[in-house]
């Protein structure tokens, strides 16, 4: 593990404190530090230190997309959505929780994101903090987070998935939240309006890329090495880039 | 309907227009747009009054507290959760578009509450911003909405809960939002913190009262006045006021 992903680990750790009620922060703590590669908060550090912020400034913005993240995997392996069991090598949160826990735990996963955002950015002009709490809530609402996964559940068993619908999907699902970590690093970490706008564009370019190595990696890989259930999204006729593309177009895609 | 309600009413249609993904944001609609009498709104809007604010500083808020209340009625009528068939008079959200839409329609009202506050305050000092969508957020969360549906949840069709457990229940299900509601018109009407105080411990005697009235409706009413499944709690042995104090002593306390 790196040393970043230390840092987000020891913060996530730190915002989710084991309290009462004990079994919501026991869900919550369950999902939110069971690993992860800690990918958006890192690239949302990264942004920051490229602006010349300070870490200080931008830490509740890597642990708040780290949590949205943490709460969309949380519901869509719902029995009621993708139905998975197995999450990061350990049984998904509704296995151990039951749904009812599980879809609270998301509920308030992300209202604990907007409280940290709100709450930890002391010493962060608040002009800055409205602006990244924008970018996070527009990266998960019903144009962000929750418009790739309804498209997604609506695609399932069908024929007719072509790769432009495949590529909204994953826009949404993906590429939108890490856009929101690293525009949020670099507003939080005190950019102009012109290197908000160039990261921008570098996290458009990366969004993509990201969802294709995931689908490859989820063919080729077993469950074991992956800690989830692999080759699930051929089984239960999602559409993935390997599906569509042929898995060497896809390796090749994503290069 | 009061002028105020109407008010409320436009602002909600104009917070989510529908658009693609259609299914997603018609889901949304059904259940914000049912009706409703649009109280946690009308104490915002009070409250901005009280301070002498103006109103289009704090319609944001009003919408918000309104969005955060259907969201939570959306989830907590699932199958998994309360599993309730009717409300506000029509058939629940999880009825008409699948559990699994329900669950993402509530995501998303979750996440526009916030995106509204960030979005549609313009001429809010930010700082009065970050201020009110830290209550809303920690209204909704394990020490909130989120918190007294567990505890809720948990106590269903058990012996020993006494009147402080109900009493929790009910503070954090009911009087934390109504809290928000009102700290959050006060904050964003441009009170200073002698008078957000004050309308705070205001909201505070009022919250508990709220439930209780509303317990009392639960047995004394028809299904067809209330337009929800009444006397549902006493038949899912869940906790109410009048199961516990008797019916004739809850109407005493709720005066």
């Amino acid at each position: 593990m790196t040393e970043k992903a230390k840092l987000v680990n020891d913060a996530l750790e730190e915002a989710v404190p084991l309290q009462e009620p004990l079994k919501i922060h026991e869900a919550m703590r369950y999902s939110l530090l069971a690993g992860g590669k800690r990918v958006r908060p890192i690239l949302c550090l990264a942004s920051c230190e490229l602006v010349g912020g300070m870490e200080a400034c931008v830490m509740a913005m890597a642990s708040a997309v780290e949590i949205v993240h943490t709460m969309s995997l949380i519901h869509d392996d719902l029995p009621c959505m993708d139905n998975d069991d197995l999450r990061r090598g350990k049984p998904t949160n509704h296995k151990v929780y039951g749904d009812d826990t599980a879809v609270l735990a998301g509920d308030a996963l992300l209202s604990l994101a907007f409280e940290h955002l709100a709450t930890r950015t002391a010493g962060v002009r608040p002009n800055r903090v409205v602006q990244a709490i924008s970018e996070l809530a527009s990266a998960v609402g019903s144009l962000g987070l929750v418009a790739g996964q309804i498209v997604d559940l609506s695609s399932e068993g069908k024929q007719d998935v072509d790769l432009n619908k495949l590529e909204y999907i994953h826009v949404h699902k993906t590429a939108k939240l890490l856009e929101a970590a690293v525009v949020g690093g670099a507003v939080l970490g005190g950019g102009n309006s012109g290197e908000v706008e160039r990261v921008r564009k570098y996290a458009r370019s990366i969004g993509l890329l990201f969802q294709v190595v995931d689908d490859i990696l989820d063919v080729t890989k077993s469950s074991e090495e992956l800690g989830k259930t692999t080759g699930k999204d051929l089984l239960s006729d999602k559409a993935t880039y390997p599906k569509l593309m042929g898995l060497e177009r896809a390796k090749e895609f994503a290069g």
